[in-house]
């Protein structure tokens, strides 16, 4: 079964990729060069993409920072030791405004050109930054988007599922699961804000959720923290 | 009132903007340069944008010609007089896939950006060409994803509100009402395959809901045909 995978290089995505690929998927990866500032994720999306065998890797030019609004696409500062007790208080500036709507809305694009069955997606709505598009009921809002909106909603076919398996997982869950499918997880970055290529702040959101993880789930952290 | 109004320098959309301004609207225009066959229709989006007095026109890159998938984006050849009852049976080669579900989704994004209370859309589910995507179904599913999936949603703000006033009129109608808004006909293009630049090529779909449409509103038709 043909399957689009959201891959942003990060861990929560790398983990998904190595599940569909469990579950026998043809995988069709997807990343986006958004204007982002971490950009160096997207060589982590590569190495992750080929050490998980998919059959097409594709990075897509998608300029959100032509109208910015978000610490990650414009020249806002990100955040850094956040309490996180206060991930729950309102949405960060790091939020990027609709990303996964866009996102999805892409990946539902291209799963209808390669009559694709399934969008995989990493979202998680337990260890997260409190973005609205993480939301179960979101989800279930664009999986019904893709049912209308396609060719395959009105054929009566049974269309496109959009496949979140990490939904109701911790970080820690999430690293436990990837490290026994064989994930690499010195291959993924998750920096919001990397000093370089190679090395992870250890202070946004991101990376403390990643810190935070690996200690919970008693697994070595490959990563280099600055 | 901000509103984003989707322009493609078509017929449709440039009425829209009409009724937008007509109501008082703040309006924000945007276009997309997508890989479309008949990319010359954004130089009529930005005339009809300047004529209408809008607050800002943006034209956004987005590349679906990537994967292609339809004769407007690919190498596939646009059907040629059709018949007019034959639009509803089954879709036509000429739907790009997803491609309202990416617009919408890029709107939003910039609609948060903006504070914009509103997008507005051009799509007609009477005189159209079957695409899935121009269903009032769709749009009501794609209104759940834009509460659901935006802040203001989580901040329980009343939110964005997809406005398409044209859904339920003839391609007569909306020529009507557009004329007599004052919408400058001649400046729109509608063509998806021109023979150059000003020149509609009077055999597609698309021309051929045009010509229909100014018959039976029994306006003149400003449009060279080849």
């Amino acid at each position: 079964m043909k399957a689009v995978v959201l891959l942003s290089g990060g861990l929560d995505s790398a983990t998904v990729l190595a599940i569909a690929r469990k579950e026998g998927r043809d995988c069709h990866a997807l990343s986006f060069r958004y204007g982002q500032r971490h950009e160096v994720e997207l060589d982590s999306a590569k190495r992750v993409a080929s050490s998980l065998g998919v059959s097409n890797h594709l990075v897509f030019d998608i300029p959100l920072d032509k109208w910015g609004g978000s610490a990650l696409t414009d020249t806002i500062e990100v955040p850094k030791d956040r309490d996180e007790a206060s991930f729950s208080e309102g949405i960060p500036i790091t939020y990027v405004p609709a990303r996964n709507t866009v996102f999805l809305a892409l990946a539902l694009a291209w799963s209808e050109v390669l009559e694709a069955n399934e969008i995989w997606i990493g979202v998680n709505a337990m260890d997260y930054s409190g973005y609205p598009d993480c939301r179960p009921e979101f989800l279930q809002a664009f999986q019904e988007v893709a049912r209308l909106g396609t060719k395959a909603g009105v054929e009566g076919k049974s269309g496109l599922t959009i496949r979140a398996p990490l939904q109701t997982m911790t970080k820690a869950e999430i690293i436990s699961l990837g490290a026994g499918l064989g994930v690499d997880y010195g291959l993924t970055r998750s920096c919001y804000d990397p000093p370089s290529a190679d090395i992870h702040c250890g202070h946004c959101d991101s990376c403390l959720l990643r810190m935070k993880g690996f200690s919970e789930a008693g697994i070595v952290d490959p990563t280099k923290y600055a």
